[in-house]
Formats: C-alpha cells, structure tokens, sequence
C-alpha cells in the first residue's frame, strides 16, 4: 500500500527525532520558557522579518485557530471565512464553542474575494447582528490552491480600511511558500497580516504550530488564552526544538518542497495518462477524477480520501508527504494506469 | 544546578524516544484510529481490568479535564472539587470556559472528605443555583498526598447514592500507584469510578494522557467532544506509540517507583538533617520549610518552586524526576547542609 | 405618521393591562410557580391539545431559542436552520454564544426545503464535523410565509427518522394559524414538533413567550436552564396573566386575525394601485417594492422598515399591528396614492 | 396570610400600571430607542450626577449581571465576589456560562474587605491561573446590609490601583439609599465605580433594571451585548416608561422608603417581645431567630422563607414590600405573639 492519504502519517522527520535523542538526557524549564524555544523564536522571527513578532507554540493547528480567535474577539464579534474554510467545516464546531459566529461567504477555488467579503460585511449593520471583525484564510487553501500576493494585498487592505483583523491559517504553510506557483513569501504575509501560523505537523514536525502575532493588541496576555482554552505544552521544549530544528537550516522548506515536487511529478503522470483534475495544482494536495469501479480497484493498492462523491464517478485527494519517494509515485502511477 | 522543580522537565523516557526512532519511516492512519493506539488500548483496557473500558488519548491534562467534564454535564451542572483541585487553581479557568461552576469545599491535605461534598450538594436545592453532578478528584493530589482505598470507596459510593459522577485526575497517578503508601490500585480505581487519566506527562512520556471511561453514557460520542474542545491529535499514534511503550514492560510503573524512591531518599536525608515538613510526603513531591534566607542561597545550587511564602521561613517543592540519580539527592543534602 | 413598522410597537392589549389594574393589589408567588401562571399554563395545554406538555414563560424570543436549544444540545451538536433564519441573523450571535453552530440550508421564501436539509445532515459524516442535531424553523417564517401542513408533515417525518428535533419559533404563530391561507392548527404543530413558542410580543403581550414542550427529554429540569442562561422572570405571573387574558376568551386569535385582516386590505388597495410584491402575502408581514424617490416621499408619513434596497427601486416591509384600524390603511393607501 | 416573603410579590405600582394604561394607544420605536425610554435616561443620568453616563435597561438582574461582566472581561479574566454574592449563589451558573471564574472570598455580615480582596488579588500571579480584573459587590448586600461610604472609597481606591473594574449590583439600591443608616448617596455610587444598576423589579416596577456606565470602556458597543446575551426588550419603552414614572417625582425613593420603614417598625416590634436576630437591620430584609415548633405555626399565618435552618431554632428571613401597611405589620406581631 503506498500512502498518499495524508501529510501527518509519519511520527516526525529523522532531524528532529534524532535531536530529541540527543538531548533526552538534559532538563528544561516548563511551559514555553526554556532556552530552545527561546532560540527558535528568535529564528523565527528573523525568517518573517519581524523581530517585535510574538512567537507562540501550541499543540496543534484547531486550538491555535480558537485561542488566537476568541483572545482577540469581543463576545459580540463574528469571524469571516469562505464556506470551505477549515474552522468553518473540519473543527467541529471549536470557534463556535468559544462563542463566536463565522461568517460564511462563496468560495472560489477555495479563496475569499474582497467583493464578497465586502458584501457579508456590508449586511452587518447594526447591535442585531453579530459584528464581522476578524477575516480567516488559509494558504495554502483545503483545495490546495494559493493566493498571490496581489490577491492577498486586496485582502489585507480591505481589512485595514474597515478596521477589521487578519489571520492565516498556514496549517500547510510549508507547501505554499516552496511551490514554484507563488510569489508570497513569508514575509510578506507578516506584513500584511495581524497574525498567522506555520504549521509544523503536516510539514515533518511531531507535531505543534508556531502561532506568529505582529498585531500589538493581539500580542498582549495571549499566555494567558494559550492556557485558559488548552492550548498550552507543559513541556513546551518539545515544541521549540523541533521547530528550531526545522528553521534553522532550512529543512522545513526542504521538506515541503520535497512534497510539492512529489505532487507535481504525480500530477503530470497523471495527466499524460489522459485523468482529469477537479482544478489546477499548487501545492501537494491533487484532486484527480476516476470512475468510481476504478477507484474501489485503486483502493487496494493505494491510500487516498474520496473527497466528492459522484454518481459515476467521483474526485479523490492524493496528498504527498516526504517521507514518499519518486519511485513511491512511479510505483503509484503504474498501479493506477494498469486499472484505466 | 539539580533540577528539582518539576516531574516534566525532560523530553521523553529513551525507550520512547528510541520506539519512534525504530518507527521513524512508517506511515499510520491518523486520528487515533491507526493500530499502535489499538494495541495500547487493549493493554490500558487489561491492565485496569475493564475490557469495555473507552481508553482516549489527549494531548495534556488540563484539556483532559475539560473535554471529559464538559461532555458529561449539561450547562447548569456543576463540578465539585477541593479548593486545592488543579482545575480549580491552575487551569486558568479551563472549566468556566466550558461554561461549568466549580463548588469548592475544604481540602484536607490535599484531599476531600465526604462530610464536606454532602454539605455542598444538600445546599444546592433547586434551579436557582447550579446543581452539583461531577465529583473531581487528582490521586496524587496537589500537595503529594493520596486518597486511601477505604477514602475513595466512600467517595465512590457517596456518589452513587446520590447520583454524581466521580472523576479521578491522573495526572500524577504513576506515583500514587507505586508508593509502599498505597492500598489502593489501578483495579480498584476503575471499579469505584466512572472515569480517569493516566498521566503520560508527568511520567517519562513525551506528552500525552490517557483518558480511561468505564460509565456507558460517557463514553457516546467522546471523541466528538475530544475533537469540539480542541483535544484530538491529528498523529494519534504518537500518543498510541507512547503509552504502548509505557505499559508493555511495566516501564510506567518503573519511572514512577524511581522517582518515588529518590523523593524517599532526599526525605530522610533531610529529616535527619533537621529539616520540617509542610506535611507527611506519600509520592515524589516533598514539601520543606527553610528560612527564607536559607532559600535564597539554596536557589544558586538548586532549582524548586517556592510553594508557600512566610515572613521569616517559607515552604518549598521539590519533586523528584527519573532523570535525577542516588548521587544527585546525595549531591543535593550536601548543599543544603552546608546552608543549614 | 401611520406605524406600519412592526407589530411590538404598542404597550400591551388593553384587556391585559386593565386585568394587571385589577389584580394591583394582590401578591403572588415568584419565578411562575404561582396560581395564575398554572392557570395559564393549562390553558395553554388544552389549547394545544396536550395535556402533558410542558409550559414554560420566558421573557423575549432570543432567550426562548437559545435556552430551548443549549438546553437539549452536547456541546457538539448543531442547529439547522434556513440562511433567513431568525437565530441566523437577527440574534446577534446568540446560539453561537451557548457554544452551538447553526448549519445553514437555502431558504425558499423563508422556508425549509426536506432536500436541503437532507443534504446538510449527509454532509456531516463523523467527529471532525458538528452533528445535525435540531432542526430550527419558523411560523410565520421571517418572509410572512407559511410550511403548509403537508411541508411540516414531510420535515417532521424527516426528523423522526434522523433522529433529529424539530424546534419551531412561533414568534408570530398568532398570524400564522389565523390567516385563511393556513390548514395547520396549533394541535398539529405540538403532534408534529418537540417543542415551539406562542409569541406574545407580536401578538398583544406586554412582553414574553411561552414555551411548550412535548418532548419528555426536554422538559427534564428545563427550569434549570431557563435560569442558567438568564431567561426567567422573578415575577412570572406577570407573564401568567398575560397569557392567561390572551388564551381564555381568544384574545390572542382575535388580536392576530384583525393583524392579518388589514396586512390584507393593504395588499389589495396596494395591487388595485398596481404596486408590484416582492412576493405573496399569507400574514401579516407584506413587501411591496417601489421607486427609491417614492420611498422618500413615504417616509414623511409613513413608518416602516427598508427591506432590500435597490439601485433604482428597493423592497420596503410594512408590519401590521391591532391598534391600526380600516381607516389608517386607507389613508395609508391615500399616501401612497399620492406619490405614484 | 401575610406574604413577607420577598419584594417583587407584587404586579407593578399603580402609578406604573396607570401611565401604562394611559399611553395604551401611542406606538413607539422598538429596542428602547424611543424618546421615553430617552427621557428616562436623562433623569437618570441627572439623579447620578453624570450627564455622560450610558443607561440601559435589561430585563432582570441575572442577566444584567451577566452581560456587564461579560462584555468587559476577557475570556481568561474573572470577577471576585464575596462567598454570598448573588451571582455566586443564585444565578445558576450565569457567569460561569459566559465562561469566566468567579474568585471568592469570605463575607462579612454579606461585605467584602479590602484585605481579603488583596489576599485573593495576590494569589493570581500568572498566566496558569485566572487574572482577577472585576470586582463585584452588592449594595444593599444578600444580608440586607450596607457598604458605609468610607469602606466603598477603600474598594474603589484598591481597584484603581489595582486596575480593576468596580461593579455594584444594586438589585435592592432602593432601599440601600433611603434608610437612616446610609451615607452613600447615588452620586457617591457613580463616582467610586465604573458601572452600577438600579433594580427596579424590588422596588415596583413591573420588571426590569437600570443599567448605568460610567467606564468609557464598557459603555463601548454595550448594547451589541445586551443583544448577544439575551437582554434587550423589544418593547424598550415599557422599561422607559417604568423608570421614567419611578425617578421623575421620586416614586422610587417613596417605595424603598416605605419598604424600609415597614421593616424598621417590623424588628422594633419584634424586639419588644424578645425575639433574637442573626445581624442588625439596615434595610428590608430582616432575619429574627426563633424555634422551628414556632416557626412551623407561624408558617400558617405568614409567608417567608426560612434562611439558615437548625436543629433546635432556624433563621427565617421577613422581606417588606410596599403593598403592606402599617395595620399588616401590627397584625403581623400580634400572630407572632400569639406564638411565643
């Protein structure tokens, strides 16, 4: 069976664990405070360009979502996210549970455009309904696409003209800074967003999010909602070596690009086989079409989602991860042109 | 500097650290569902003697608290807990946030008796004040202590009579189960209870709790509320890995006896050097009084919590850790001798 | 200026207020446990045809949904409700502040549709997902409209078969079971629901709703709830006697059917004016559409509410209310005259 | 039977009753934007003394509570409250359901100390506990007594200090300002805290409170919360009405005096046949001791609520409401007399 079901199947990169090992013999101060997660805020904070940034570790990438959101939002204020948006369908209901409405506008190819985002925003007019204050997005998106600079540029400043925040979910970061498609780096994002995370488990981390804050009102007392809504590591060391392990030489991009470039070569096999695709590839994440009879022949040799299901046939997710290797995919693609 | 401030200190056990080494190149199903984490269910399952038993894996305790408190109680229910309870002190209000009451009574030595829970639950009477529905617990307690067999079972059925929950934090259950002070075992605590954690944190694991439900309306639907309030890891098997390599061999209990052992040691060489005690210790937390100017010196040599601040002599904690050796105690006398 | 705003514009129905002068004097019993509230309440049970329904009275409409939903809902479960729907837009975030997500289907002029929420409840597979738990509708709905006994019929079944609730905001029920476009009674809709609100604020009241519930589940220590989130009176026969004035001799049908009867007329003077509807009238809520210049004019003597408003001509509501009698609808219809 | 039970036993003053009967035919604008709803905002504001405060009227004491408290903190901050404070006891949970701690500390005769204000404040150091940052005290007190002046400047003076909000539930303000035992006047009260309100529902209005903010702070987008947590009056104007009738010829004062009045004759009374009490009274409530064998008789003649029951003798709480006349108070004694 070769895996392409998901980006978080392996415990964590060779790196990382192999430095554990290495330090399995020392102590550390708790809860974030140590030496190590110290040093790999600081690299942190060099890489996005933003030394007054606010680096933050949590447990993973749902509660980082609720802790930033409910810190910073009044009862009263909603969050606007596209219908797709990961906090929106895939948290069960986290954002909600912290009291807060999202706001859902259409999406396209899994982004916001400003005229929508407007329109939501216009309807709220008055203490009768919720207060739109906070704009979610993801990059890379859940349907593996981006959004360019221009596009988040448009976005950042609609936000800053009607006073509202804005906050990347980088759960898939990683993918979305390394692919050839883009021309955003990380830190243009700091500098057009409030706040954003990088996400470490589905990028070769064990696992955790490194929460980056540049917004000053943001900034203040977030401790205090990492551990009021369960957010917060006791062994917080956990979390600053393995992202000073993944930015301090690069292997976080390296890892990343090692699975855009898996994705890519699986994506033009497929596409000289003559499959379809439900939209263009970015990042690793690919949605080819089969006939449903292929895909329950597929399902025996490789592990995929169905991500939607059709009468006759159906768009499946491949998702690359590194620890996968071009043979993996060479593998993959003969399993699949031997079913066509 | 001797590190005695704290049971979770260092990374991990190496017999983890090196089962995700061996482990590094394998791909699992993600979510807990993949069968590393089957297979220590099954172990936790037997080892507490309830093969029904619901064994879940949480990222920390304090989410473990909130996620199995809020699943049960409907909003008006309230949970019961010494004043000392660790969800009542140091969860910055975790509980609340799920939207619970915390009734405090007395605590008595860390502990809670029943004449005081019965007189919380005959003052709430009717729908004008929360009603009282979950008992919490920690075994060990907050100050080292724990509940006898005898103590529990009539805490237990208290609660049965008059139709309560009773939960047992374990966030330190390791030494409350391995101390020559005990009568009370993992058996037992899963007869008398409806539900448990076992702490992973504060006993050699990496992170990680296992949370042990035996009551049948608990259970329904548990990982739904694990996912809402933000406790579900996306790499389950890490957790999986982890508590596996805990109890396969009896490791748990071996790290927990060791660290009971030097907190024993350090104990009597204390006593005989004179040194008062807060209390009686039971487990790896011991609690000292020095004079003040005796702590600040010792701070240069040593590293603790300040636990209690006098005018002139205040109580401190030291906790013993499995990385700590027979010479570091002797290493640790010696430098407070020289104080004394 | 005529008041064609809404239909909470006025104190209360005479006959309420001269039974408040009358009983001025007495004292009673608080929190609703008092003689007159019981005397309500089984007025209410009759009418309903259901002798052991549960009624409670709340003090608005917003806290009756959200006590009836946040009392019946885990913390993961989810409301359905039309994108129009009262709790959606117009409560401020009220049932996302009990922790509840509202899952949103397309309205079909203000009604649900059995498909959409079919298609909801599919989409929502396992624990990453909220569970579809209640379905939450209105009669009238927020357009005027009306589910004919057939369409609540199907919903109910629907319910019953998904093991799901069916919760209907009576908010204007008066309007709704008094007009001649209805065949459904208020006995049909306590057969076909687990609980729904008579709507006294839109209906004659001072203020206050009264909730009945069938559903044994439900009505389980419902008064806790009522308090928890805020929503019970101190003096709940203030509410009794309302109800009860309401209820006894069929002020409350008399009071909606005169409301319906000149939302009517209105109508029919409007088309004979060839005044174009954004869509039919069934109670009375009607949304006739004119040219942005007369609705200026209209303003100066005319109170009402902008609906939609249009580049060229806007949707505007006019609500009517008992105390308007024939002749301010025909000076209404002067007005309007007038400016055509 | 006599009905001392409580003071909201009774429907509205009739000069309330009379106004609203008089204006039975006018309509408003809803949501308390009409002008007597702003005229009675004005003569509030004049009473207090701060032509800039924001007034608001909600519909109960609970929920006043609750959305003060919970528009202002943020979600890791809490509130200290005496043990006995209302929303500690008797409000079911309300604060905790808008997720924040209630801090306790011991009461004394129902008042809170500085010192024991301090102790609390200082036990919360950091981010692993609640951040206390609201003070909640009641005037008069759940005891029926009364913060002095000079102990009201010490609190106010430790929260400015300490940078914490002062909030004063005056559910029973009335009758803490017009007894001979005050020396706080209504202007005092706004200049020392940031937010008070003046309960109407204890003193003959047929239902609601008077919020009034003198926190620029809080006054922000206050009304937004007022909605999101289920506290807005459609019909704001039947609360205007009401405190417009209570505070424009000094209805208000003339009732809690009365209250006050019948309660000082009541314990004088009482005195003269040798009765015993828990504390002195300052106010309405009045808590005389006697023998449950005369409590049980007494309980035919007269309704009150038993307070703190003993085994041989019980305390049993007489509240004095303003439909009572000097006549029922001397009946009152003879009954009781009758017993002894």
């Amino acid at each position: 069976m070769i895996n392409l079901r998901n980006d978080y199947a392996s415990i964590a990169h060779p790196k990382i664990l192999s430095k554990m090992v290495e330090l399995q013999n020392n102590t550390f101060v708790g809860y974030g405070l140590d030496e190590i997660s110290d040093a790999a805020k600081l690299i942190i904070q060099k890489e996005v360009g933003q030394l007054n940034a606010e680096v933050c570790f949590l447990v993973g990438g749902t509660i980082t979502n609720k802790v930033l959101i409910s810190h910073i939002l009044k009862p009263y204020e909603a969050v606007v996210s596209v219908e797709s948006g990961h906090i929106n369908v895939h948290e069960t209901g986290t954002i909600e549970q912290g009291g807060h409405k999202i706001i859902t506008v259409p999406h396209h190819l899994g982004k916001m455009k400003v005229a929508d985002l407007n329109r939501a925003v216009m309807m709220h007019t008055d203490e009768h309904m919720v207060k739109p204050k906070l704009v979610y997005i993801t990059q890379a998106t859940e349907y593996g696409t981006l959004y360019t600079k221009q596009e988040l540029q448009e976005i950042s400043e609609y936000c800053k003209e009607h006073n509202l925040y804005l906050f990347v979910d980088g759960a898939r970061l990683g993918v979305a800074l390394t692919t050839e498609h883009t021309d955003l780096t990380i830190k243009d994002l700091a500098v057009m967003t409030d706040a954003f995370y990088i996400g470490g488990t589905k990028c070769g981390a064990l696992l955790g999010e490194a929460l980056v804050i540049m917004n000053e009102e943001m900034k203040h007392e977030i401790r205090y909602s990492i551990k009021h809504f369960g957010g917060m590591y006791a062994k917080g060391f956990v979390a600053g070596i393995q992202f000073k392990t993944l930015f301090e030489d690069g292997l976080y991009y390296q890892i990343a690009r090692c699975q855009n470039d898996l994705a890519s070569n699986l994506t033009k096999g497929l596409k000289e086989l003559g499959v379809k695709f439900l939209m263009e590839t970015e990042t690793n994440q690919i949605f080819p079409i089969f006939s449903n009879e292929i895909i329950k022949k597929l399902e025996k040799h490789l592990m995929f989602e169905l991500w939607e299901k059709g009468e006759n046939e159906s768009t499946i997710r491949f998702v690359c991860h590194y620890l996968l290797t071009e043979s993996d995919i060479k593998k993959a693609l003969e399993i699949i042109q031997e079913q066509l």
